[in-house]
């Protein structure tokens, strides 16, 4: 809901290399003016917007791969490099970066915002996979988090750095360069499918599935909402039911052996059918619903605009919270799909409105708000993946507590005593 | 090295709850008095010494696990639950909590130092493995790092609070709850071992175990000098040559396949011989020369005392700095042996010292800050998973640089204003 509220700012920039975001950072905190750093602009919470003005420092012009170390299963880039860049770069390096948040997004805009996505379950979000970020602090001070050069896999050394600028969303400096965790190229992958009775069923599945300790690279849920948006814009012919999208990665071997193994499980929980492919031009037919989602749901009510939520509870809570969302978008009269990381317990309802039409933003808004607190009530939390921005900052409150928005103010206002860093964002 | 410099508080108090260590931390805070947080005190760099006096809290009474939630793999711990009572816990719930630094540590100082141990390469260290803590403040405030009760796997809700206290060796609160992150028990496991003709060989192997990417749960490496210990002190029969032990977690299908793998990419790099054993008494008789490597070292010199160096450097660096670590070793007249976690990078020197002899004592001091050096100018870091603690601030200055310290400075004044919690550690 971000979008409504956005405002331009007052000059952008574009910087080639870090020595001049340093510059820029400077002047612009010596003049008390706003700085907005921008990668792709492809977050969806408003954290790009220029809420007091000020100056957007553009840092798409930074595109280079500094790095690469094979061996180390690093490499360094600067702001510029989307994540899928940077893969074809890797491409014959049998290594790949397997953070991807659907959106072809920086990188560093992903450490930003703690991006995550359908790989989290078995790769990690961006928590787990940055080693190290360069970054240009309010005053144009230049800070190595982990220190410069550094690309270890490990350290106890001092305060983690990486890990308080990873997620902060732009509001205690620019990062101007990350070292990445690479991770080896699966040598085969299998996709699959397989529907259910009930979203219980499904969670169950799920939840079989990890405790089997079976390595599943991705586990996608969409609800017959979706499958049936889906079915209609692809021309498919899907089960109109609660649905797992699966892919593994492996060896041929090890990969029949997972692929049985979920097999069964799903079955055992009562699965409708379970089809899966391994050649690519098969596995791309078979998540051609899980591809298309987004597009598939906005095709479901055309000239509308989606809203996405992004809460997340403990995965035993999934089953309930997926029940209530479905309730309440009935019961409030607005369109929505859902689809979820549901191995993380991350789902998604997209949520189709008409920007036209206050009184619907307004429901939208309230269901939103609803669900965040529902997911807060179960343990969970109001964004999984997409960040605080500007819509969630009463939830982020109600989320950590009093003694926890305090304690990042101090922090925020120990970096940035002036408050000019992305203001108005997160807190 | 902290030991020579270690002092005892002038007071300790054992609370029995969260709320007493509240009204004990803002007591000792409004009376100015230094307050060093105790777990098991089994930490190798001096963390709990009372280097300014002040009162010791010692959190070994609080040792119930207060919650565990099979279906969403987490579990929550008081300070005193060490590893292995957890593990204990869990045997019958078919989970586990994999890291393990070898001494059985309290899991809430492990998070207190960010510790680490064979595990890591496949199951991180507790970086990874923290989802929430609950830490009181100096002034005796209570935070939930990611908010009270949530236990959600990721999360993108502002500033990540839980990594920051993860690792800050009780500089800036003390935990007095930790969430923890818990894996599937594996279904089942085989210990293998082989020597090799020269470091570089057994690194190289390393390295392309990963790339293919294996998901080897353990790959330990001993130099000649530690496998002639074992040899001596198990009474066993190993070549007298750097050596790599590995442990595989997987399903029977899954392993057979792994060990294989191992096993040709260690004898495409002239391993000696390559030994495995799946039975768990012989995976005890295999694995006995890794378990026993601290004592068996210790036993080449009678009387004396170990102290470890903690380097972790990127993999590709790893057989430069072993060898350049031999030779120091050997220049220095140190008895050393060499035992490390290969595959994040990260080795111990156990160094013999005479705890009588001063001279050795600085000469054993010197090799170690070389030692920390050459893993800075390999990109490494000084210490892996031991902390900083006393001995190793200034080459946390040298790591992370002016502006990393005083940004961590920056850190610990906003949280800590009167720099009483665990005064003289880190920074």
């Amino acid at each position: 809901m971000a979008g409504s509220r956005c405002k331009p700012p007052d000059a952008v920039v574009w910087p080639q290399n870090a020595e001049q975001v340093s510059r820029l950072a400077a002047l612009c905190y010596g003049h008390g003016l706003p700085i907005i750093p921008f990668g792709t602009g492809t977050g969806l919470e408003g954290g790009v917007c220029a809420v007091q003005g000020g100056v957007c420092i553009n840092l798409t012009m930074m595109d280079r791969i500094l790095e690469l170390n094979p061996e180390d299963f690093s490499v360094v880039v600067e702001p510029g490099v989307t994540h899928r860049a940077l893969n074809t770069h890797l491409r014959a390096s049998g290594l790949w970066f397997p953070v991807d948040p659907g959106a072809d997004a920086s990188l560093c805009g992903m450490a930003a915002t703690r991006a995550s996505g359908t790989n989290a379950v078995r790769y990690g979000t961006m928590r787990d996979n940055v080693l190290n970020l360069e970054v240009v602090l309010p005053d144009g001070r230049l800070l190595h988090t982990a220190g410069q050069g550094r690309h270890f896999r490990k350290s106890a050394a001092g305060y983690n750095l990486t890990g308080l600028f990873v997620g902060s969303e732009g509001t205690l400096g620019l990062i101007t360069a990350a070292t990445l965790r690479l991770h080896p190229t699966p040598e085969a992958t299998v996709v699959a499918t397989c529907a259910f009775p009930t979203v219980q069923a499904a969670v169950d599945s799920t939840v079989h599935i990890l405790q089997a300790a079976v390595p599943v690279a991705r586990i996608e849920f969409l609800d017959d909402v979706m499958m049936d948006a889906c079915n209609k814009y692809s021309k498919l012919n899907y089960s109109v039911a609660p649905t797992l999208f699966f892919e593994f990665h492996g060896t041929k071997e090890a990969l029949a052996e997972q692929v049985q193994r979920a097999e069964e499980i799903t079955q055992n929980n009562g699965a409708f059918h379970f089809s899966w492919a391994k050649e690519a031009e098969e596995r791309r037919q078979l998540w051609a619903a899980r591809h298309n989602a987004w597009y598939s749901a906005l095709a479901l009510r055309p000239g509308s605009k989606g809203y996405s939520t992004d809460v997340c509870v403990p995965i035993s809570r999934l089953p309930e919270i997926l029940v209530q969302a479905k309730e309440d978008l009935k019961a409030s009269g607005i369109t929505g799909a859902i689809v979820g990381h549901v191995g993380d317990g991350n789902f998604h309802c997209i949520l189709l409105v008409d920007p036209e039409d206050p009184e619907e933003l307004h429901r939208v808004k309230v269901f939103a708000e609803q669900l965040g607190r529902r997911a807060l009530a179960l343990h969970g939390t109001c964004t999984g993946e997409h960040g605080i921005g500007l819509g969630k900052r009463h939830l982020l409150q109600e989320e950590v507590g009093a003694v926890g928005v305090q304690t990042m103010r101090q922090l925020k206002a120990v970096l940035d005593p002036k408050g000019l860093m992305n203001p108005g964002k997160v807190l």
